[in-house]
């Protein structure tokens, strides 16, 4: 995961991924505009696995993390330096999660995303549907719907890890190093839909694994 | 808030809030791209009024969410009818926050943002940084700093609702609304850092104040 070669950046071209537009309106009389990307709605599941109760991460290099870790002065050069800037600086360590780009429900994709991800078959009636939020306020407002499921070792019938050029390793922590983890001062390597999750978890579902 | 008129969608100008790359690198041998966005770090405040023991938030229409409650289909038009799709559907609910574009301390912008944003006059040493994570793992990555105050209503010296352009609301919410809004089914109309932000002082503060 972290060989790391030839890093460039470049122009966007035409992108299927990246659809930046202007959002104009007006409100109370006065014009105004506001920059926006178009991005797919989500899925993001807690796994939790009560054999040996520990939550279930992905973990896998972001490029926007290592990007916002370079130096602003270093980000125009031709090829950024991996050595200075080595790639575990761009590891993230997330729930399992996908993307809303099939006609499928929802639920379905997620069921999907456990079992590409992170290896585990879950029955479709052992995902809960916690609730749903915007992934974000700013330049991208899609919807993410957060799923709950518990797993045992038996439910573990693949490896995980992605499919087609998805490099994803699963990791496992405690309940107490998801405390240590939250409680850290950061930087976090986590978006603030992971630390939802995680936050939800212990507060909602960790005493009944306790003991 | 809620007057909204002459919407539509133009394509993105050289415009200096959203600015879309392409990040090509090498990871174990296979050559892979990734479409991003240059965004600022930021700040995010939880305020804690200990005088009427409520939350504060702030309100505000949000094109990124509106955006995303308009039928792909309608989403074309020449102008977005708003009788169909009301101003309401845009409004989030968040916490304090601000953009972190001065060259300044960061507890001094948050400072900054209690006071334009909620109307606290919060001292420095009253501004407890909690931890900071990543804002995004898609398009964006950029660094989020998480503070937590406490406030009284004495310190509470200006109306708030931001500065310039900005139109926002503060809005007050007890910790029993505050479990009510986690434990919905969604949409929440709110991101993923201010649900963060509800279950860390929901597990970790809550509870001094309830009685």
């Amino acid at each position: 995961m972290e060989d790391l070669k030839n890093v460039y950046i470049s122009p966007l071209p035409d992108s299927p991924y990246v659809k930046p537009f202007r959002f104009n309106y007006t409100q109370n009389g006065k014009e105004k505009t506001w920059d926006l990307l178009e991005v797919h709605d989500s899925v993001a599941i807690v796994v939790f696995n009560v054999s040996r109760k520990v939550m279930i991460f992905v973990k896998q290099f972001r490029p926007a993390i290592y990007y916002n870790c370079i130096h602003p002065d270093d980000r125009e050069s031709k090829v950024i330096d991996t050595e200075k800037y080595p790639a575990s600086l761009g590891i993230a360590l997330e729930m399992c999660a996908g993307i809303i780009d099939k006609n499928k429900p929802v639920i379905q994709i997620a069921q999907e995303e456990v079992l590409e991800e992170c290896g585990y078959n879950v029955p479709l009636d052992q995902l809960h549907k916690i609730t749903s939020y915007r992934s974000g306020v700013g330049v991208q407002g899609s919807l993410q719907t957060f799923y709950y499921c518990e797993v045992t070792d038996d439910m573990k019938t693949e490896q995980g890890g992605g499919v087609d050029d998805e490099i994803i390793d699963v990791v496992e922590k405690t309940i107490p190093e998801i405390e240590e983890m939250v409680n850290s001062p950061g930087p976090i390597p986590s978006p603030p839909s992971c630390l939802f999750a995680l936050m939800w978890f212990l507060h909602y579902k960790a005493d009944k694994f306790r003991k």
